[in-house]
């Protein structure tokens, strides 16, 4: 029997995991609006500062309801906001948004999701974990008020994962470790992933505020460790080596606008909330202590080169394919 | 944009792809029931001798409409066939079947399942492709005499992908390689998948007809190579080995009715259909150019010991969990 609750969270879980490392400093969240049955939109949250997943999957959902192309020129969320509470009243009364995340109760960047939920009139809101974040959180408190139907705690434990790296950096800080690899486990030489995957690692690299990488990493491949590939920003780099000479031609040292530390301990991450690091073996040995999360990127090849051996149980939390590699978001066991 | 009827037919095919292997000599086959936009029921072919995807679809579609638990008591195809036809008639004249594979048309070990369709006056049935198999074939000829609205070549290259196996198991034969690995490619020693894996190994050696494995992987595991956990038959065994002496007291020489060939060549491979290769970076390198598919159990973990070297591009087909670990069915590039 399809669940058809379930169905419909776990479809937008899926979503948000695909801006998983994107949305910083904000959660990432999928929305799915359905009416009757029906599935009418799958949306997720893609960056701070666009509009929120409940906003977007509202915004489809009048679109296939109504029919009018006006909103599709729109993508301010609060201009969305504006016109789908003008616009869109009559639609909603019958249908059921289902969110990840309780939907937000304070203007931030945006108006409160949650209001615009109830001045939509949904007849069901289904959400999988409240908010952390006191300051957004009361969402449900306020539709509840409304007499709206609020089922909380659908799916909680994926919810909550979903958010592990948003509570984490508004605690102590996030640290992934990122490995590109082919399918049987070669991490080098040469380019491992597809143009796709490093499009996304370079996406994930105009979010995080530092990077961090082995000296001999630097030392043999050079890297400029930047955003180019999508015209972001570079974040800084901690360079965690005991030699601490390193050639300054090597195109990292000559990116504008970042800080790169040499150093031969992990104290510097303290200052940080938003922290991947690149390496190999030696790196994941280093860091097993410091790691919370692991990003692979599976190039679907086999390859002779250079391998990386330990011994360490892991438990994958998220696979999709980028391109036609395997992306993977894992976590110790 | 939602394209539902995508959705849908991509839901068949991922439920279909679940008993990839196991529905030998039968298609790999899914289906969805729809009513109204609604998703009804997602089901697939498990094995031959069960019921076709399309019946246990319409089954539980019609469980859910009707709540009748009368059909759950009922798994024999041709009894289900006959409920149906006696019961359901009034349930799906506004309803949507989606089919990876054209109905059979023909008297099989079940009745056709074109004419339940026929017969139960379906609105809609949308198929991604025909039925390669003459004898079977037909379903759609049939349902369109009907006046019935029928939809070809849905996502036609996954449905075509999905019946590979069952096309080349009916020419010259199928023949996939099996590696059971940790993240960062550790084929050996001691036992790498999680029980739940080893379990659909076993499911699937109880399905084919012919196992080739490595003279060394026998002197060294002394393996069984049977279909113990699940209580299945244990299929033939062509040992690839120049040396031809063996212990005989290695289990596999005395698990009852099956051969073992001990050959330095694959000569052997001809006069079989379904064929499963286990085996190494050596086994992987002779097999090279008899390989169609690979199916990786990976476990989500990193382990010190024994990888496996060569080059050879791949392309992902499939991926899902078993349990904890990562299964993947891919083809050469």
């Amino acid at each position: 029997m399809v669940d058809f609750d379930r169905f419909c969270m776990s479809l937008a879980i899926d979503e948000a995991w695909k801006y998983q490392g994107l949305t910083y400093p904000n959660p990432a969240v999928g929305a799915v609006v359905t009416k009757n049955g029906k599935i009418l939109s799958i949306e997720a949250h893609k960056e701070a500062g666009e509009p929120h997943a409940e906003v977007l999957a509202i915004k489809e959902a009048y679109h296939r309801l109504s029919g009018d192309n006006e909103i599709l020129k729109l993508s301010d969320s609060a201009e969305i906001h504006t016109y789908l509470q003008q616009n869109a009243k009559k639609f909603f009364y019958d249908a059921t948004i289902y969110i990840t995340l309780e939907p937000c109760n304070h203007y931030g960047k945006t108006p409160p999701c949650s209001t615009l939920i109830k001045n939509l009139k949904f007849k069901r809101v289904v959400i999988s974990v409240k908010d952390p974040n006191i300051e957004a959180s009361g969402g449900v408190d306020n539709l509840k008020k409304s007499g709206m139907l609020v089922e909380e705690g659908l799916m909680a434990k994926e919810g909550e994962k979903l958010i592990e790296p948003f509570k984490k950096w508004r605690g102590d800080g996030f640290v992934f470790f990122k490995l590109a690899q082919t399918l049987n486990g070669i991490i080098a030489p040469g380019i491992i992933s597809s143009k796709k995957s490093r499009e996304y690692v370079h996406k994930i690299r105009d979010k995080i505020e530092l990077l961090v990488i082995g000296g001999n990493t630097i030392r043999t491949d050079r890297p400029t460790l930047d955003s180019r590939l999508v015209q972001g920003r570079a974040p800084d780099v901690l360079i965690y080596s005991k030699k601490k000479d390193f050639d300054k031609d090597i195109p990292i040292f000559s990116v504008k606008n970042r800080k790169v530390y040499i150093e031969s301990s992990f104290e510097r991450l303290k200052e940080y909330r938003y922290i991947m690091i690149e390496g190999g073996e030696g790196m994941l040995k280093a860091t097993s202590k410091i790691v919370n999360w692991y990003l692979f990127f599976i190039a679907p090849k086999f390859k002779e080169g250079l391998g990386y051996s330990l011994n360490r149980e892991l438990k994958i939390l998220n696979k999709r394919n980028i391109g036609k590699d395997l992306v993977i978001w894992s976590e110790n066991e």
